[in-house]
Order: C-alpha cells, then sequence, then structure tokens
C-alpha cells in the first residue's frame, strides 16, 4: 500500500492510498480512509464504506459530500473507494460516461473482456475490507456501507447479499433495479452476458424478491427533481419488493431535490446517525 | 442575470448565476448565491462573500468548503464570486497557473492590457454586492467577507480598505504580505505596475502600517504544515502589523494542517459563527 496524499481534517487524518489489486486483475486501485481523531489501534471504530456514482472516482464524495465533520463526530472511519477499474486498457472502456471506466458498477464481470480487470465487486466486498482492516484502526467486526446513484445501487446489493458483512446500509437515490433500466442494461449486458438469470444477484429489486433481506432498516433519500428517477433509478420497484419481502425500509422522498451532491450534503447526516446507531 | 444552475440544499435555494459585467468590461461574470430557507423578501439575511484562491471558480468554495450546512444553521447567505475574469483573450493570461485566469486577485489593474479586463477589486466590492442586493433577499447593511489564500488576502484588503462596506472579516491561509513574496510581486508588477507606491492599497499588511484598521477582530486561521506557508503567506508580517496598529486580530495557528480544503472545512464552523455573531 502506497499513501499519495496524507491531510488533517476535523483533528483527523484524511489519506489517499493506492495498491495493486489482486482483485482487479493487477491494476493499481486508489482508495481514501479517513481516520478520526481518537482512534487508534487500541480504540478501533467501525468503519462506513462510501461508494460514488457514475463518473466519480475516490476523491469525489469525500470531498462533495461534507460527510468528515460528522464521521468526526460518531467516531466512524470512512472509506472511500474507487468506482471503477484504472488503465485496463479495454478496447471501448473510455468511449461512454455511463460504462467501463467509471462505471464498474460494483460486480465482478464475467464476460470477456471486462472479467479479467472489472471485478469491483470482490473488490470492495473482499479485497478493500482485508487491506483497510490490516492497515487502519477499525473493527473487522462492524462495517456499514452507503453510496449514491451507482454507489447507492452497490450499498443495497453487496448490503442484501452478505448481511454478516455489511451491518448497516444505506443509499442516496439509488439504481434499485437495474436489471429493467438503461444504465443496468447496458453495464449487465456487458459484464455479465445476455442471461439475464445471472443479473438477479446484482439488483437489489430482484435480491428482495428472492428472500435477500437484511437485519437492519435500509434508509433510502430520493430527490423528487431528480432528472434520473423514473427512467433510472425507480425507488417504487424497491419499495414494493420491501413490502413484499418483509424488509425494513425507510424510503423519504424529497420535494425539489435533485441528483446531485447538494442533495446529498442536505441529509448525510441522517445516515450517519442511521450507521452509527448500527455500528 | 442569467442563471445557469439551481438546486436545493438544507432546505435553501443554491444558485449559480452569470451576468455581463462593468467592472470587467463586458466579460460574462459567473458567481453561486446560497440563500437558507426561511429567507425571503419579507425576512433578508445578512450576506457573506467567500473568495476563493488561485485556480479555483465560483464553484470551489461553495463545493469543498461545507459551509451550506453552517450557513443554513445561522441564516446567511452565501455569495461565491468567481477568482477572477474569464475569456479577456489577453496573450499570455492562461500561460501560469498563479497569474492572468484563475488569479485575478481581487484588485483593479491599472496597466495595460490587463486594466480593460482585470477589475476583480471594482467587481467584488461593488458591482456583485450592488447586484446581489437588487436581486437577493439580503440586507444591504450587513456584509461580511471571507477567502482563502489568495482570497484570503482579498478579504482583508478589502476589509481594512472599507470598513463601511465590510461588517466582518475572516481568512484562511490568506497571503498577508503580497509586495514581498512571489505569488504577489508577479501579479502586482504585471497589474499595477513597477511603482510599489501604488502596490500598499493591496497589501494587508502595508494597510495595517498605513493605519488602516478594522472595527472589529480580525480571524484568521493557519495551518502549520502548509507547503505556502513561508515563501508565500507570512502571517507573521499581518501579526506584527496589527499589533502596531491596534487592530484586534486572532490568529491561530494549526499543526499538521496544510493549505488545502481539507484545512477550511476543519475550521469554517468558527468563521461563521465569527461572522454571524458580528452581522
Amino acid at each position: 500500500m502506497q499513501t499519495r496524499s496524507a491531510q488533517r481534517c476535523f483533528g483527523g487524518n484524511l489519506g489517499f492510498h493506492s495498491h495493486v489489486s489482486e482483485a482487479l486483475g493487477g491494476l493499481d486501485a486508489r482508495f481514501g480512509v479517513f481516520v478520526p481523531d481518537g482512534v487508534d489501534a487500541a480504540s478501533p471504530a467501525p468503519a462506513l464504506y462510501a461508494l460514488a456514482g457514475l463518473t466519480c472516482n475516490e476523491e469525489t464524495f469525500a470531498t462533495k459530500s461534507a460527510v468528515l465533520r460528522l464521521a468526526a463526530d460518531h467516531r466512524l472511519v470512512m472509506v472511500f473507494p474507487d468506482t471503477s477499474p484504472r488503465g485496463a486498457g479495454i478496447p471501448g472502456e473510455d468511449a461512454d460516461w455511463d460504462f467501463g471506466t467509471g462505471a464498474g458498477f460494483y460486480l465482478d464481470a464475467t464476460e470477456a473482456p471486462w472479467s479479467a480487470h472489472y471485478c469491483m465487486g470482490s473488490y470492495v466486498n473482499d479485497e478493500l475490507p482485508t487491506l483497510v482492516e490490516a492497515n487502519f484502526p477499525v473493527r473487522p467486526d462492524r462495517r456499514g456501507i452507503m453510496g449514491h446513484s451507482m454507489g447507492g445501487y452497490g450499498a443495497l446489493a453487496l448490503g442484501l447479499s452478505d448481511p454478516t458483512r455489511w451491518h448497516s446500509v444505506s443509499a442516496f437515490a439509488p439504481i434499485c433495479h437495474p436489471s429493467d433500466v438503461p444504465w443496468g442494461r447496458k453495464a449487465f449486458s456487458a459484464y455479465l452476458g445476455p442471461d439475464r438469470a445471472s443479473w438477479a444477484a446484482h439488483d437489489p429489486t430482484l435480491l428482495l424478491r428472492a428472500g435477500k433481506v437484511h437485519p437492519t432498516t435500509l434508509l433510502v433519500d430520493q430527490g423528487e427533481a431528480d432528472q434520473f428517477l423514473d427512467e433510472q433509478l425507480r425507488p417504487d420497484r424497491l419499495e414494493q419488493a420491501a413490502a413484499e419481502a418483509g424488509q425494513s425500509l425507510t424510503l423519504r422522498r424529497h420535494a425539489g431535490y435533485d441528483h446531485s451532491y447538494w442533495f446529498i450534503q442536505s441529509f448525510i447526516a441522517d445516515h450517519i446517525e442511521h450507521h452509527s446507531r448500527l455500528l
């Protein structure tokens, strides 16, 4: 692990690091970690992973969400993964803003040529927590996950798939039913192939329909002026599937709010309290 | 005035706008304004202007400082000017990151070719407040000014020059004595010409030495791990001049903090309280 930058913030330490990732087929992967004041090996804290959305990188959520003061107040270590592999060199990976670089979709690709490097699912679920827990003062038994848009989908999908690994889950404007919306269909078709049966393990709505529930309440915030609401996000599908599955869900709709980090800033305090209470 | 984007944030409204600026010789100028919930024509609020530093634009301070929650809590309208003219087309204006575009230095250039457009002093001091006060629910009798680095210098220079216009002043890591450091000498030589007598009206340390004081306490925060501290910022000069001039100054030095917005985030709550108390 190599530290690319380190800075003091709110009495704690924020660092951005890189390492050679096995899950990503030997590519360099970057991530950020914020360790609040007073958290150390003798007194470790829970870790909350924050997954950013399409086009973003490991700096976006840390920079734009105003989360660090809250993490310091609640004594949570924050982990900011990158959203996707970088530099795989696959033809076409840089062609679209909603596919390839910047759009790893927090799953393991099974289709060539993507499968050699596009395995952000294993990376965020397994490899990064192992690395973080070996190098930072975090409790390996208390992990939370949150995210925005594509990252909100990632948080829901990973949290519902493995509740023993992710002890608290929340999302801002998540892609709730990727199998059935343009962003998700485009990514899943390429990364997972045309057999839609394989898509279900990565779709929060379909996971709920298959009986995958989380023992805690899921917290989801959604802006009603979000430009992607009807075509890409579909929280109504998540809400219905949660009701049918008996999954506790707090879905809040906010009049006038859009898809931006200004929306995230406005409600992130509630998410940090949610995770802090559960972790 | 044209609104380029508008979004809800913390129950209020954040907009980014543009207009044709007379002070900038007819160039389009951009700025942001945040109006907290409950502030309207019947119940206007004080306005706090936040000046960003070298290479930044009207979005930087709003995006990276985590100030909006605090402004909402304290019921302050925030105004985010751009740092410099854009598109003047002067040869060389884009050559360096610390001069020309992105480095307007909050003064009125007197030397050709800069004097036709590089007049951010009049723009921030006069034209923008007039525009803001005509279009937003702000009190014209209560204005504060703060800034970072080049913007911290701007806040101190404008505040000390005209205390009847700027009723509260603070700065993060300001360029305290621009006449005597590389960034300032480079800008002042080009914008104001070689006669150093004309520089004094734009140098916070020299303004204090000339007896220009502000009736309130100036709040200045400085990181001790700031990479520009000794060569460019020189808060020691400001401190000495303030002591000699009888200017009340709270200068806080913070071990381990650098020049970044992570530093600003960490201490901005104290600045908002400072301005809120005085405004």
